[in-house]
């Protein structure tokens, strides 16, 4: 099977009834919505948070009834893709864009888990580009900040286009090479004013459910 | 005199020909861009960045040459008001709403000088509310979590509406009450995720141009 449909689906056993779940965004998180909405589908009782336009206009296609943030009061659990792990589960996140949702509603939850397949579990964090999201005012400084540091920026385009969030932001791809202390990194870019939010989850992930072709591992973290 | 318009047409002497100036928002600031706008009307020859839809409008009303930050490779000197300075030069801004693009302004500028009335140099800061960014999406759980903290937390409206700033983001006031350690509370409130940006603006300034009815001094923090 493929295992980002392996992973997806079998985050769903630690969905309890009555919970307030977020839903991540992303083409294995894609799995676990599409299998929560079977549930729904024969009576199953949940309600979802969603990540980003995409993944509401997909749980509302399902019948999953969706709130919004202002009208939760907690969320029980959100499960999530990500783009890269490593050993102390801090992870790189947001290839898809909602980074800044993602990591809203991640911040805001009892639990955590993150669905991925066997590839993305790395002993360092760096090989894959960190999204960083920053405010469009002044982005060219912060562009240009990133080059002194040497974490090689690249701005995010659609086409033509300079890439917009869902927040109407840009997004730089930093090419980094390997990251040696990723707390510090998070802290550093968060820190630089126009940054809005980046990719670098430190210290979020309690599990992660990591499938192959054929077998299927927890990790847990914390 | 106004100590108001004595501090901000005093700015203007530090401002010299064919420099790029960033031009603040506020009270005292809008009196060194009407000086600013007699220099150019006599030929002089200056450039600037606004922090503002509102200094834009009024420094294009004045005929001062405005470039937008995409267009400007360095900021020589940035000249803007406070709400408040401790005897460090961290600071307390953001009082019009534009702290964002303030911060990203003088995160780039070569030099900045505040200009204020006597009552804004304290030996705390903290008496004046703390204006945060914030994110819409999620805004709810930071107020909360500000409640924990004990920041009496009060979202910013306009008459029945909740106060937008110029990027589409809401702002939340904190009254903390004395603020012990600006450097660390800094780094804390902009770590939450949501938080775009914050009024506090510690170890940015270099001098404050200060006037009461009848003095100007001018105190050198860096």
């Amino acid at each position: 099977m493929n295992p980002k449909q392996l992973a997806g689906e079998k985050a769903v056993e630690f969905i309890k009834e009555d919970m307030i779940v977020g839903l991540g965004t992303g083409s294995t998180v894609y799995f676990t919505v599409l299998k929560l909405g079977e549930l729904v589908k024969k009576g199953f009782k949940v309600k979802a948070v969603c990540t980003s336009v995409a993944t509401h206009k997909l749980a509302v296609s399902l019948d999953i009834p969706v709130l919004s943030m202002e009208e939760v009061d907690h969320i029980d659990l959100t499960i999530d893709g990500a783009d890269e792990i490593d050993p102390d589960g801090h992870g790189i996140k947001g290839r898809w864009g909602a980074l800044l949702f993602e990591k809203i509603v991640a911040a805001n939850s009892n639990q955590n888990i993150w669905v991925v397949d066997d590839s993305k579990i790395v002993d360092h964090l760096g090989k894959f580009p960190l999204p960083v999201e920053v405010i469009p005012f002044g982005y060219k400084q912060i562009v240009n900040r990133f080059v002194e540091l040497g974490f090689n920026p690249e701005l995010r385009m659609e086409g033509k286009e300079t890439f917009k969030t869902d927040s109407g932001n840009f997004i730089i791809h930093l090419n980094i090479g390997l990251i040696a202390d990723p707390v510090q990194l998070d802290r550093t870019i968060k820190q630089i004013p126009g940054v809005v939010e980046h990719g670098l989850f430190t210290g979020i992930v309690n599990k992660a459910i990591v499938a192959d072709k054929s077998n299927i591992r927890i990790i847990k973290y914390r």
